[in-house]
C-alpha cells in the first residue's frame, strides 16, 4: 500500500471511528443530562474523552471485526457500543494517570490535563464515572441482546466481550501494570527487563488486545482466531509502548504535543535506558513484522490492518 | 421482636454475610495473587474492604432475596457473587472519597484510611481496581450463567442485576451524587433540600436500591415487587442518610469510629443544618415507618428485615 493513499485511509478511517464513538458519547451524556446538579461532570467526562488522541484501540477493534466479519457474515450491532466503552476506559486511565496523586502532568495532547481544568476531586470522580459508564453500555448491550431474537451463541458473545472488557482493563491487565508501573518509580525499586515487559503486556497491551479481541469475538470468529488475534495484539501493544519510550528520548515536543525527555529527566528506567535505542529500535520493528505475519494467517483483506501496524514502527507521535 | 433477640439475629446475620464476602473476595484476590508485582494493591484492596462497616448492603441484599424467594422457588447461585461486587463498590467510593483531593480524610472506622497507609496514588488505583473488579465479578456471573442450562429468564434476570449494579453506581445513582456534593462543597454553592434530597437519594440511597433490587431480581421477583423493593430501598436509603447527618450532631465519637461534629466545623450544609435536628429526627422516622409500611404488602416473613430497617432510626453508628 502506498504511503500516500494508507494516510488517506487512515484519516478517512480515524475519522469514521471517531463519528462513530463521539456520536455513541453523546448519545449517553444526553441521556444523563436530564438530571439536575451534574452538569460539571458530564462537561469533565466530555473534555477528557474528546482531547483528541489517535482513537488506535476503536480502529483496531473495527478493523478486526470488519477484516474477520467477512462477506457471508452478518454480524453483530454492538460494535459501536463497545468501541465506545473501550475508548473511555482508556480516557479514564488517562484521567487518573495525569493527577497529582500520580503523575502530575498538566498537559497531554497540548491540551489541559482534566485536573488542571476541573480540579483533582472533579478529576477522580469524572476518572470513575467514564470507567462506570464504559461498563454501564457493555451491560446494557448485553440485556439488549438477551431480550432480542439473535442466537444464543450470539447471547454468549456478547457477554463475553464485556467480560474481556472488564478482564483486560483489571488486574490482569491495564491495572495490573500501572500498579507495577507506579510502585516501581514510587519506591524507586530496580527496574529489570522482566518487570519492564510485564508493565508494557499490560499497562498498554492489555486494551489493545481487548479492541482487537472484542472486535474478533464481535465478528463471529472461532476461538483459534480470536487467540491469534489476541497473539497480534499483544505484540502490537508491545512494540508501541515501546516506540512510547523511544519517542520519549528522539521524538519532537511539538509533533507529540507533551514534553519529550521526561523519562531521562525523572530518572525513570524504560525500555530504552535497559537495553539501549538501538536495540529498542530494532526490538518494535521485529514484534510489528511477527504481528504482520501472523495476521498474514488470517484471512480476509488485510493490507489496511497490516499497514497499520507497521506504521506503529514509523510514527512519530 | 424483642430488641436482645433482634441484636443476636442481626449479629449472626452479619457475621454469615461477612463470611460470605470475605470468602468470595479471597477466591478474586486468590487468583491474582499468581500475578508477579501486583501484591501491593491486592493488600490494599483487601486492607480497604475488610477495615469493616456494618455490611448492611449485602445485608439488605441477602434478606431481600430470602424474603422474596419463599420455599417453593429454586432461587439463583450468583448471590454471594453480587453481594460481594455490591460492597467492591461501596469500598472503592469510600477509599476515593476519603483521598486528600476529596475529603481529605485520615480515618475512617478507627482505622487509617487506604491513602494515609499506601498513598493516595496507590489508593487511587485501589479505588479503581476495586470498582473494576466488582463488574468483572458481575460480568463472569453472566457468562457463567449463559453458559448453562439455566432458562433464559434467568439468564436475563442476571444481565439485568448487572445492569443495575453500573446503574446505581453510576451518573444516575451514586456518582452524581458524589458530584453534586462534591461541587456544592468546592464551590460554595447554597444548598437546599432539593439538592440535599438530590445527593441523599443518590449517594446513599441508590446503593441501597442496588442492594435489595438486585436481592428481588436474582429471587425471581416479578416486575411489580421489584419496584415496591426498590421504594422501600429509597425511603431506607435516604432515612440512613439523614440519620448519618444526626449521628454528626448527637453521636459519640468513639462509637462512630470517627469524628463528629466535622461537618459543622467545615460549613457544611446538611439536612439537619437546614430543618434543624427535630425535624430530621421526625423525617427519619416517617421514611423508615413508610418503607416499613410498604414492606408489609410483600409477602413472606419479614420480621427481621422490618427491625433492620427500623433499627436506622435508633442506630447510634
Amino acid at each position: 500500500m502506498e504511503e500516500k493513499s494508507f494516510q488517506e485511509m487512515l484519516g478517512k478511517k480515524t475519522a469514521e471511528v471517531q463519528q462513530v464513538i463521539s456520536g455513541t458519547l453523546e448519545r449517553y451524556l444526553k441521556e444523563k443530562d436530564e438530571l439536575p446538579y451534574v452538569h460539571t461532570i458530564l462537561e469533565a467526562m466530555e473534555y477528557s474523552f474528546m482531547a483528541g488522541g489517535k482513537r488506535l484501540r476503536p480502529l483496531l477493534m473495527r478493523e478486526t471485526y470488519q477484516l474477520l466479519c467477512g462477506e457471508g457474515k452478518s454480524g453483530q450491532t454492538s460494535l459501536g457500543e463497545f468501541m465506545t466503552a473501550l475508548e473511555m476506559i482508556h480516557t479514564y486511565s488517562l484521567v487518573h494517570d495525569d493527577l497529582p496523586a500520580m503523575d502530575n502532568d498538566e498537559y497531554r495532547r497540548g491540551k489541559e490535563t482534566t485536573w488542571k481544568v476541573y480540579g483533582d476531586g472533579m478529576a477522580v470522580l469524572a476518572g470513575d464515572a467514564l470507567m462506570n459508564s464504559a461498563f454501564e453500555i457493555a451491560f446494557s448491550e448485553i440485556s439488549r441482546t438477551l431480550s432480542s431474537d439473535k442466537s444464543l451463541e450470539e447471547k454468549g458473545r456478547i457477554a463475553g466481550c464485556g467480560e474481556m472488557l472488564a478482564k483486560k482493563a483489571g488486574i490482569d491487565g491495564m491495572l495490573g501494570g500501572q500498579v507495577a508501573d507506579v510502585e516501581a518509580e514510587k519506591k524507586n525499586l530496580p527496574m529489570d527487563m522482566d518487570k519492564i515487559l510485564f508493565i508494557h503486556e499490560r499497562k498498554t497491551a492489555a486494551l489493545i488486545e481487548a479492541a482487537m479481541g472484542i472486535g474478533a469475538m464481535l465478528s463471529g470468529a472461532g476461538e483459534e482466531e480470536i487467540n491469534k488475534v489476541l497473539w497480534i495484539a499483544r505484540k502490537v501493544g508491545i512494540a508501541f509502548q515501546i516506540q512510547d519510550d523511544v519517542l520519549d528520548v528522539i521524538g519532537d515536543s511539538k509533533e507529540l504535543g507533551k514534553s519529550v525527555g521526561s523519562d531521562a529527566q525523572s530518572g525513570k528506567e524504560t525500555y530504552v535506558t535497559l537495553c539501549g535505542l538501538e536495540k529498542s529500535k530494532q526490538e518494535v520493528a521485529r514484534l510489528s513484522e511477527e504481528a504482520a505475519a501472523l495476521l498474514h494467517e488470517l484471512p480476509g483483506d488485510h493490507a489496511f490492518l497490516e499497514e497499520l501496524i507497521l506504521h506503529l514502527i514509523y510514527r512519530k507521535k
